[in-house]
């Protein structure tokens, strides 16, 4: 029997989803915009999985794929898209499908997620909030459906699982990650070139901003928060903007005693964007809500206005508010 | 049967090395200085487990161990040395005892470690060089031994795991390693707590020092080779030595299309302790043996004598000999 929310969502099983799979024929797969490594790696091993029992699918991200997945990212087949069943892997919110949210928000067949925070936008629905990853709902699913997993398969769900859980460091690693991990590596992943490519690969000029940026560290609150500025001029200086300071927020909650860990990205003349990480029992999300943003507990943001002071002081006011309540 | 190599070291295997902790009753566990998570990890896991069938042992760290290992390392039992069988792990080279070198490195009774490199200086020697950590060694120790396991011995092999693969992303990890990670998920081991410990916890200090470090980041033969120094000075002005700077040597391998990332630590006046990180095909113990150190294939060591101009030529010139090989 399948479960429906009031929203009309059809809630279906690991095995009632493998039977929607085995059912149809032709699949658009859809990954979340800024696609990362679990969305894309989910897209991809669902890809091969099907095309391994005679279905044909095309995956399509929002964006253009960083070329550092090609390693399994390859051209997949290419459907009519009026004929096709739409999957979207790994999007939590028909929000985050970016550029794809007019053309198929309103058509997704099938939504495959691990996100406890999905808004049952599809029709039909598989999420398992246990899961680590949603490489890990995947493997679940090739498994009952008994498709054979090959290597690239298998280097796609790595991806997923070890950039979703930081390699293995998160909370969300549960027994039957590790388990699923093991049994990966009986294919050629080659594990450590995967992790090289989605851990240490920083650019020379990354290396030059981050110096800048840790010059600039300070320390408030009885060394409670960290804050982190990345000014336009050491942008300009570098070279080095966009995706490519993502690592910096990571940075600023790696200090001993840091549970509010703040980074200030110069975006406009006076605009920056907020990058709020913190630990228990801080929550980021309610303070990047008083700034107008929103995210999860342990990592939020938000864009405000003003200059660098203004700014400054705006958060660190938000931040110490919160602080005080503990 | 018990082999014996030339220098008259009895190679156990683990069947064996299991009935000799069962033969003896008062042990003491010798940790390699400057110790780190495997070290430390493997002999209070092995203590435990000494202490779980009613041995008695003392852990003995040639260093202070750090605070941030407080949640395994607990006071030990109190031994008369002289009545003791003396138990070495992790430690490759009776020189890496340290300040316990003199004391005790002409007699280890017992050796176990994972380093290929092990110079075979103990009367027996358990080495299983395809384990990742020596914590997996001991792991399989108390398997065979059928010692209970509880939570804080999954705790200590645990992160000794975790600690030597840097979070399981090197290419050490096998699909044994997963699986003995996810068997210690049984247990109350906290693993993102001990993964924020031991990955996301660095001092102010250390957060200047790495601004001085990356600033002074040099590049060698076509950006292969990244070099970092930590001058005595730099040391001396943020208060950050020792196996605080245990970090830094992680960095010099994390840039784009570096395969050799070299770390110099001024330890005297005219002696630098060189720290080696490559990806394959490049051998790092191969260029530290040049240098007189030893180590892993992707992480070695070696102490070198002179001024920092010629050390870092001595590096170099080793590093490039192998480059050149490629």
């Amino acid at each position: 029997m399948i479960r429906k929310t009031k929203e009309g969502v059809r809630e279906l099983t690991l095995r009632q989803t493998a039977r929607f799979l085995k059912k149809h024929n032709n699949y658009i797969i859809l990954t979340h915009a800024s696609p990362d490594g679990d969305t894309l790696g989910s897209a991809y091993a669902l890809y091969y999985a099907l095309n391994e029992i005679g279905k044909v699918a095309e995956v399509i991200c929002p964006d253009v794929i960083p070329k550092k997945y090609d390693y399994f990212a390859r051209k997949t087949d290419h459907i009519d898209k009026t004929q096709a069943t739409v999957i979207a892997v790994d999007v939590a919110d028909k929000r985050l499908l970016g550029a794809l949210e007019e053309e198929f928000g309103h058509k997704i067949d099938l939504c495959i997620d691990h996100h406890v925070s999905n808004t049952r936008y599809a029709k039909n629905l598989y999420l398992d909030d246990d899961a680590a990853a949603c490489a890990e709902c995947i493997f679940d699913l090739i498994s009952v459906m008994r498709v054979n997993m090959n290597d690239i398969t298998a280097k796609a769900i790595y991806t997923g699982l070890a950039t979703d859980t930081g390699c293995f460091k998160y909370s969300t690693v549960t027994e039957k990650t590790l388990l699923i991990c093991a049994t990966l590596y009986e294919y050629n992943i080659d594990a450590a070139e995967i992790n090289r490519l989605m851990f240490d690969t920083k650019s020379k000029k990354l290396i030059e901003l981050e110096a800048m940026v840790l010059n600039g560290a300070e320390f408030h609150f009885d060394d409670k928060c960290m804050l982190l500025t990345v000014t336009a001029d050491m942008q300009k200086e570098t070279g080095c903007s966009g995706t490519e300071l993502e690592g910096i927020a990571v940075i600023s909650r790696s200090v001993e005693g840091v549970i509010a860990g703040v980074t200030l990205k110069q975006t406009g003349d006076d605009e920056f964007k907020v990058s709020l990480r913190t630990y228990p029992p801080l929550d980021a999300s309610a303070i990047c809500k008083k700034l107008g943003g929103g995210g999860h507990k342990g990592a939020a943001g938000a864009t405000v206005e003003g200059s660098l002071a203004e700014v400054k002081e705006k958060v660190l006011s938000a931040v110490k508010e919160s602080l005080d309540l503990l």
